[in-house]
């Protein structure tokens, strides 16, 4: 099934422990449709301005991307992110953000994509997220990730949000922020009643906690790495290697849905190898695959 | 075969979200032989004053704990620990500690603690674990826990023990200040250098990571429990349900020592849920059983 996505597209400058990236490509968008590819075809959506120097068709080349909802929108500039990681890198400090077209109106939904069954709507004001929603006829599931941002300051917002979609990815900071409850299995409870089907926690280098409105349970660590160069991208490499799979198999019982984690996981881990897009140039589902084959080994007992 | 355990036993005092405890029994021997003794025989080590208000033969009594080797000195004070946790509870404050007794002379071996196979040197100065460890005929399988303090002040001491036991559990914290290095599995891969045959890394919340002198990898997610209420005597009851097990089935093999990991674990899943040992006087092996199946169901995918 085809599988659309609307986020960022970003002109990122990041500085780990490992070296500094500057004017890379970036954006949760474009992280995740290299993710979700290897599984199912992509309908992308995004706005950039006619500042921007990538080229996408170039970069998704052979990639079943449909790039028809790019929008480049001319006398507008690309959003652009500058942040920096230090130490265990588990948390990105933001050292300069500048909006630009993010701030303008959405891109244009093409009516093509209208019919998509499977959404994910990358981090992004729950207003937006809820207006994009209400312009596709009903999917089969709807995800959205979130933030600290909007938990703080557009909570009602978020909240109705919730109400409409079926599940929630939120990293472990937000799911206390949004729950006010600091043990993680009853913070993912009360996420699910606030109207969901299913809520996934991500916890970074300590994997993923995923709990269901049936009250069923599954946690996975995160595939060990000891090759982390930039974390940025890990948390929308995770939902597009989630989302592509269910789309893949277009099934969303729980049996799917952990298989569909760990392969988010195990494509979370190679691309935190590299610094933005890189890994991919040498890695491809083969690698996800073999990961994921030997995750299962390294957690049986 | 039997498991010879030294460690502290101790008043606490101790505060978390959930109410406090005052003069409760603590100490990491304690928890440790409680979990053990589901497993195997224990033979135990320590030293107490005689202020002490608990009969440790009535705290075990039906368990198959040798009490030969507890010392009850006169004139000595009983070792005393007073924290506090807050938030996630991931971190212990200390707001009060009399070493008393622990800062004399440690207790006697008993002769017939000579021969013990199974050895667990639970967190003290790492002279004295080095000498105890002298005491013994080789032991199969010595294993130590130790604490920030040691790694920072006596670490030519901690050097040298590594080089005569087998293996290590430390927290996430002190691997890193261990070895220097923020990525766990390298941190994991550099202690494994210094001279043992595994080391596991306890996470807390997030489970633990197992790593073998043939970099195996074991990962294990904490089992996720909703109704954490002090976590006094987690890590202690870990290494307990671990070390049990391996003494009771004799061997020391990947395939074991995964299963040992989760059954301390499934141990500490439990002790936590109430403060000091009052989890388990309703609890048992019986329940550590079936969270190690749940756990196992909540993991496959």
């Amino acid at each position: 099934m085809s599988l659309l996505v609307t986020g960022s597209i970003g002109i990122d400058t990041v500085k780990t422990p490992f070296g500094v990236s500057k004017n890379c490509l970036g954006g949760s968008s474009v992280y995740f449709s290299m993710a979700a590819s290897f599984f199912t075809p992509i309908r992308f959506l995004g706005v950039i301005g006619n500042d921007c120097p990538f080229d996408l068709h170039e970069v998704f080349n052979g990639r079943d991307i449909d790039l028809k909802g790019l929008e480049v929108r001319p006398g507008s500039k690309t959003f652009r992110w500058q942040g920096s990681y230090e130490g265990t890198m588990n948390d990105a400090t933001t050292d300069g953000v500048e909006l630009n077209v993010l701030a303008e109106e959405p891109p244009r939904l093409p009516a093509e994509y209208r019919d998509s069954e499977y959404v994910f709507l990358a981090n992004t004001h729950p207003i937006l997220q809820q207006e994009l929603l209400g312009k596709l006829n009903t999917p089969k599931l709807a995800v959205a990730d979130t933030m600290n941002l909007w938990i703080e300051n557009e909570r009602d917002a978020l909240l109705k949000l919730l109400e409409k979609i079926d599940a929630l990815v939120l990293n472990e900071a937000e799911a206390r922020m949004l729950t006010g409850t600091d043990n993680l299995v009853s913070a993912a409870r009360e996420i699910i009643k606030k109207g969901l089907v299913f809520v996934v926690i991500k916890k970074g280098e300590h994997g993923t906690l995923l709990m269901t409105d049936k009250d069923e349970i599954f946690v996975l660590p995160a595939y060990p790495t000891g090759a982390v160069k930039d974390p940025t991208g890990a948390g929308d490499s995770f939902a597009g290697g989630m989302m592509g799979y269910l789309a893949q198999q277009n099934l969303i019982d729980l049996a799917t849905l952990k298989q569909a984690i760990a392969y988010g996981t195990c494509a979370a881990s190679l691309v935190i190898e590299d610094f933005s897009l890189h890994r991919w140039q040498s890695a491809g589902i083969t690698d996800i695959e073999k990961r994921l084959e030997q995750l299962r080994e390294m957690m049986q007992f």
